[in-house]
């Protein structure tokens, strides 16, 4: 079973935009046990694309196809897989009525061009779009699947997952039983982990350990072959443990688990709420609290203590405290900490206190950070970091670092790291 | 002069990070004037990595590669570039000599697998690594251009602007003449732009003009070829002023220009610091402003106000306000608006209320949203909107939307569109 993923359109070869559906449909077929082989990305050109079709059908069971299904005349890809399939393009009734609601529930006139997005390859599966126009389709050709999706990701993701993976599980019930198991850490480099655990990576051929590091934090994908589903679960158990007993102290979390997920369940489960005070991160840790669904039952609000006189006026920092540490300083994070936690009424108050750069400030280099935690009755904890790296690199690894403080301490797992 | 670009990586065809790398590339060569005709993306597997690399070089003048090129067992392009174009490989002491400075400045233990990454191809321009560990390199074999690049987007997007464009610069110094040029306009869909300018577009052939949709933003790439480089200039600016007789109401910025860094850029311009009340929203507006460098000169900070408690203790909303209008309110928005920038002592206060969804609140449906600015002594603005999709795209858009009103507050344009 392998699998390529085709995206069309110029926007992505001008760079306009960046190819998250592949990431996405490429993580949904990783769960599947689905093996894709090949991203491609082509720009609105009928001859490239029947190309790209040509070759990926000779190579693959599954052709993904996204973009190119809308209304205006670059889009190109229901013309070219109909000529490539010696297919017709039949109007869709049923998407044209969808088209026609949707337009009429955002209160804007249809144009005729419009009209376009409804009309299918013949003797295709069709998928109608729920958050958008032009439906989806999924088709076979010379023992290939075909399946063509609308290029915007909130349409995609969608109907991908709806719609194509269901008619995807009937049509390949025959995959090789493999299990796999993402385990995740923070804290350490991916050369230092893969050094720690090299003994055991050479060693294991099933389960197989494969390290990958993004953004500061390194994954192991642990993948066990095995006709029974039960015995490949327990091989991976095994493994895990293996590779926990070294470098346990650095994980935080399983598969599709984030540091924001974890988190966010942890407040969750154990009722607590949680306020921010943020200078160097400026709304960044709030921002993504609230970007879950169902934030407001642990997520109480914060402030945005950009200036000196915000941090001792809105979250009650003492004047003395600015004076003799200075506002990047874990005395600072602390008393930060423990006002927004007071002014908000939360149960636990976090701050990001730090230098983004490019400057210095207060003689302390860009990267220098202090992350402030009260929880409960308890003191207040700060942790300093040195981080190097641009501006914004900076402020996605405090708020990375903040989060994994916040999940040691749910777990009452200590001391907290520094 | 035809190029494409290569990604390595199975964290690719894993779907655990996407190619933001080929994004980044394309915009750059696009600047350059060079077109990009595919990307690809494959797997850590030699055989594969191999077959990519005889298709590209038998088609395109240039080929740059991101990734392969770290610590890791799996990190196999240097090998597989040696093998094709029949090169040593080779210890390089400079950039040893830099990787060994960098893990003294991290104070960690250098292993040996990081020495590996300091062997280059022999015969090959290096580009020293500023960010991280591993070089990059320039080669040509058989008439192609080929640029070997770090996968970390940190380490390679610096080394690419730095390094890889002045070598490829007096390469390549033969180009075709285009010029091109980019409108982006804002609060109009892409078929409602392209029916209203839609003779234009017809009726034009040089320059051309090519449309695209992307997150609630159109945009407007207009291409004039021409020997002499003002000619194409003044070709454009007569298509521009064609296109904004009709359209112009929409348009908020060219070429590079984003919502955020326009906005930015008149707030610094005119020397108006400003500050957030967010609720809806919880921190990403202020988030964004805090990305970019100097923002400390325009933005005082904000006050996430996720509750009812907070809007009033806060940021000064009355409870009148609350019981009679609701949070999700215009007036609410205003007072919102009037608070922040009283408490922080700003120029501009600017918030945002409203309803993520996916539930309905104060009987107001999911995507409802009031944005308020005060700007000086003027009274309050207030604008609503009715958003559709989900939670996060709908933050998303509720930024934009701001960022564009207070575009045209900055700008004197007025009323703002609702």
């Amino acid at each position: 079973m392998y699998a390529e993923i085709i995206a069309v359109g110029s926007e992505l070869l001008l760079g306009q935009i960046a190819n998250t559906n592949a990431q996405f449909i490429s993580q949904q077929l990783a769960e599947l046990g689905i093996d894709v082989y090949r991203h491609r990305v082509v720009g609105d050109n009928a001859d490239r694309l029947l190309q790209e079709i040509q070759e990926a059908e000779m190579r693959s069971d599954l052709v993904i196809l996204t973009g190119g299904l809308g209304p205006t005349k670059d889009d190109l890809t229901k013309e070219t897989m109909a000529a490539h399939t010696n297919r017709k393009l039949v109007m869709h009734e049923e998407s044209l009525l969808a088209i026609s609601e949707y337009f009429k529930a955002a209160n804007r006139e249809m144009t005729d061009n419009n009209k376009k997005q409804a009309i299918v390859l013949d003797n295709s599966t069709v998928f109608i779009n729920r958050h958008g126009m032009a439906p989806g389709m999924l088709l076979r050709h010379n023992n290939t699947v075909f399946v063509l999706l609308p290029g915007p990701p909130r349409e995609m993701k969608p109907m991908f997952q709806l719609d194509a993976v269901p008619e995807l599980l009937s049509i390949f019930s025959d995959g090789k039983p493999v299990r796999s198991r993402v385990l995740r850490y923070f804290g350490i480099g991916e050369a230092e982990l893969e050094t720690k655990i090299e003994a055991l990576i050479d060693a294991q051929k099933n389960p197989t350990i494969a390290p990958l590091a993004s953004d500061g934090e390194v994954t192991l994908r642990l993948s066990a072959k095995h006709e029974n589903k039960e015995t490949a679960g327990s091989m991976l158990d095994k493994t895990e443990e293996k590779i926990n007993s070294i470098v346990g102290e650095f994980m935080y979390g399983k598969d599709d688990e984030t540091l924001l997920n974890k988190a966010f369940s942890l407040l969750s489960s154990t009722g607590k709420t949680i306020a921010s005070a943020e200078s160097l991160t400026a709304g960044m840790f709030s921002s993504q609290i609230a970007s879950l669904p169902g934030a407001s039952a642990v997520f109480k609000g914060g402030i945005i203590c950009y200036t000196n006189e915000s941090k001792r006026d809105l979250t009650g920092v003492k004047e003395e405290t600015l004076l003799k540490y200075g506002a990047v300083s874990e005395q600072c994070a602390k008393e930060l900490a423990a006002g927004v936690k007071k002014s908000l009424n939360s149960d636990i108050g976090i701050s990001f206190t730090g230098v983004a750069g490019p400057d210095s400030l207060e003689n302390k280099p860009a990267g220098t950070i202090c992350i402030g935690i009260a929880m409960d009755n308890k003191p207040p904890i700060a942790i300093s970091l040195s981080l190097k790296g641009e501006r914004n690199y900076t402020r996605i690894r405090t708020v990375k670092h903040g989060l994994f403080q916040l999940i040691r301490l749910l777990e009452d797992r200590k001391p907290p790291l520094n």
